[in-house]
């Protein structure tokens, strides 16, 4: 290879020392002056062209998002907010790009221009510094858990089960649909299906993690769940990434500490190794929020918010405390929630999660012991409180500007209890007798959850949709690139 | 949490420590010795029960599968193949493992026995072996990269394109298969399904991968990819990993060389990392090995496989010599290959790749500038040959027992040279249109590949059956668990 990365040169001191720099042009100023990135980092290099000694020609092909190879000499930079520069030798064009088609002019696009050219927004500033972070949080969570010695696990991405109760699932298909084949009776029949019966595409690695767990001990997946349900928020996507650790003899609280370390962990490692991004992206929603009235921006600005929750504990409470936080709330009172909390056993919104982390208490919060009847099957039941009312071991911990960042519970390991809940709630026993089998040969407690990786990404990031912090989301009606 | 992890016990010298440990038993011998494991170590702690003054109604449960506490003193072990043992004060039950009914008994169970029990697979020595060197592969893989400042890039699961042109795909919908909409000529209607048009599941992120690295220069993806061909071997899967790293400005050179780098780093991580596991696994093999004649068996065990790779340049070579070596060889001459090789352009099958691999330079092989006929559209066209002969800059990386382990090339940068081979192999541009925006707009030499991840762990593992390899495998007609 014979050139150097522009990350090493903006790095370097050797002044004098010969370079060859291959990347696209960002802006060409004076004739003189190219700004050249090769997506290394989110700084540009500065080439500085011989102008008169160069044919008129080449120049006129130095336009934004051309690519170039230059070769030259590192020399000390004069110029302000760079310390070296590269004086061109020779410049050659790589690959034209025609300023009259090409999308992106050196000025602020919207986001929602850059998401219909989802796939040359990584050009920008902004998708650079997001797709750098996005990186060193996946990294993060890799290295926290092989520190830990958790074995990360590929749970299957096709299943067989329709049990796993986390949503609305996509099928999985080599059918022909103009030919759907039928059997004796008329159904549909799925023998001849690829994998000889229905097949769709998981919510979540869950129920194979905890198979896992109770071998390996402590376990984690990373991958991609689908959820195929019609919401167009800013919040959810149909295809997203998901982080759910396993682990065997953990109890509710070990699950909460593991939870808290974790998140804590991998905010520490961006603001530590994206600390340029970070301040870009710290910029840019401060720009963006000049456009809003005072009361919605952002009390802490995107670093002081994630020192905000490096620096301090996560509040762990109660659903039954947070009714009645909630119950005697301002908002409540007043009417002014859309869903008014009257009594116990109710679902709580995104507004009441707001209310709580970001009025309330101010911080993440970790909520636990929810009702039994809102919450999914195999989480661990709890005896029945003074006032004869069931809830279970979950935890849910809310972020402010995202809500649920993390979901997760002990487990019901007792056989008997799991199969009347499963009863109670309408699922075949024999639908994941394997997974029952956990409990039937050596159970024992255990614990789990499911962190959405996009939604880590929103919150370091500071940005506020979705849909940009994944390369290319896939939303209804949108599966584009 | 108030137990230890075995793994660290077992490194201990703290004697006279106090300590409890979870675990599953998996042996209780004398009424006294119960080798317990929580799947943090291959090894088994002992507890020494005092069986004399313990409840005989408890010592009957303490049977193959059950989760057990154990607290008790760390002593030094007088026993064999062992430093450590624990003397108990208090054993206790956590659930029960019924020895009629737990198929796993203290006994040599067949892989194929173990494939229909996947989800209990991970409680024996073999698949705690195997699952943990899968997962220092992986974390190997990740760290290669992240050392390198590539950024790790998920590219999408669910692709409206049907133009990677890797294989037959799986087919993703919502529709209802007992009322498949119909637009007003009777075609199937997909803007009835969820994402407004017909999509399938990915082959490969590598055009997605393109986009994003003629950005951010140097990416690479980690993700499931599927295939659904009706490929029952020992060496295929409906659902695999594949890592895609896609680099601005490498030519075919510097993505071999990236390719062996790669390769030898996870090797070498591996046994560094999992040096126990290791050597059980080569135990294994060796006694596997044992019912098979003399012939048949491996040269080398598999340490020394894997030190021998390690430690010799892979042998690059072009397909036109490969193709005389191979007219030349004994196998040809003789008519023992299936399929004969008399000219030039013949696509090699596994039988000529073995040869060249394990017979001829007996070591991994990197073939290059394969016939442009037999490759993807995509793929950098040499000029051609004094025979007007025409090549790509195509590169496998053939391992020895495994075959193609990487797949990967050159890409074509040239728009006017790739529109004219997808015309001529019949793939429509504006299908993909979007990935013809990076050869419009400051286009430049890349080059990129394919790594099938389970073949890495096949081969570092000596397993012999993909299945084997990764934890619940999808072939035709089975995606159990």
């Amino acid at each position: 290879m014979e050139h150097t990365r522009i990350k090493e040169l903006l790095k370097s001191e050797e002044f004098g020392r010969h370079v060859i720099v291959k990347g696209w042009v960002k802006t060409f100023r004076n004739n003189q002056f190219v700004a050249i990135n090769d997506g290394s980092s989110l700084n540009n290099i500065q080439a500085v062209v011989d102008f008169e000694n160069t044919d008129e020609a080449l120049l006129k092909r130095v336009t934004t998002g051309a690519a170039v190879r230059v070769s030259g000499v590192l020399v000390e930079s004069l110029g302000k907010g760079q310390h070296v520069e590269i004086k061109v030798d020779e410049l050659t064009i790589l690959g034209d790009s025609d300023p009259e088609k090409f999308p992106l002019q050196p000025k602020k696009h919207s986001l929602e221009f850059l998401r219909e050219i989802a796939h040359l927004r990584f050009r920008t500033g902004t998708f650079n510094a997001v797709f750098k972070v996005r990186n060193a949080l996946a990294f993060a969570v890799h290295q926290f858990f092989n520190e830990r010695d958790f074995v990360y696990m590929h749970t299957p991405i096709i299943t067989g089960s329709d049990a796993e109760g986390a949503g609305e699932m996509f099928k999985v298909t080599t059918l022909d649909f103009d030919n759907i084949p039928r059997d004796e009776e008329g159904q549909i029949d799925f023998k001849e299906d690829f994998f000889g019966k229905a097949t769709n595409l998981t919510v979540s690695g869950q129920l194979e993690g905890e198979l896992a767990a109770m071998a390996l001990g402590n376990i984690y997946t990373f991958g991609p769940t689908f959820r195929a349900e019609n919401s167009n928020t800013t919040r959810h996507l149909a295809e997203f990434w998901m982080i759910e650790p396993e682990m065997a003899f953990y109890e509710l609280e070990d699950n909460m500490d593991l939870a808290e370390e974790l998140l804590k962990y991998v905010i520490r490692y961006a603001l530590d190794h994206c600390a340029d991004e970070i301040e870009f992206l710290k910029s840019r929603l401060l720009e963006e929020e000049k456009s809003k009235p005072q009361n919605e921006r952002a009390e802490l600005n995107l670093v002081d918010k994630l020192n905000f929750v490096l620096e301090n504990n996560f509040e762990r409470v109660t659903y039954t405390d947070a009714i009645e936080i909630l119950k005697r709330s301002k908002p409540n009172q007043k009417k002014q929630f859309k869903y008014l909390i009257d009594e116990w056993g109710a679902d709580l919104q995104s507004e009441h999660e707001r209310y709580l982390v970001e009025k309330h208490f101010k911080k993440p919060v970790i909520l636990i012991d929810y009702p039994r009847e809102i919450k999914s099957f195999y989480m661990k039941q709890n005896e029945p409180d003074t006032q004869g009312r069931h809830t279970v071991r979950a935890m849910d911990i809310l972020f402010p500007g995202i809500g649920e960042m993390v979901g997760g519970s002990q487990r019901e390991e007792n056989l008997d209890k799991l199969l009347a809940r499963m009863e109670e709630v309408g699922i075949p026993s024999d639908e994941i007798d394997w997974f029952l089998d956990t409990r039937r040969f050596g159970t024992a407690p255990h614990s789990g959850f499911g962190l959405g990786f996009e939604r880590l990404v929103l919150f370091v990031t500071g940005m506020t949709n979705i849909r940009d912090v994944i390369p290319f989301p896939r939303t209804p009606n949108n599966a584009e690139f």
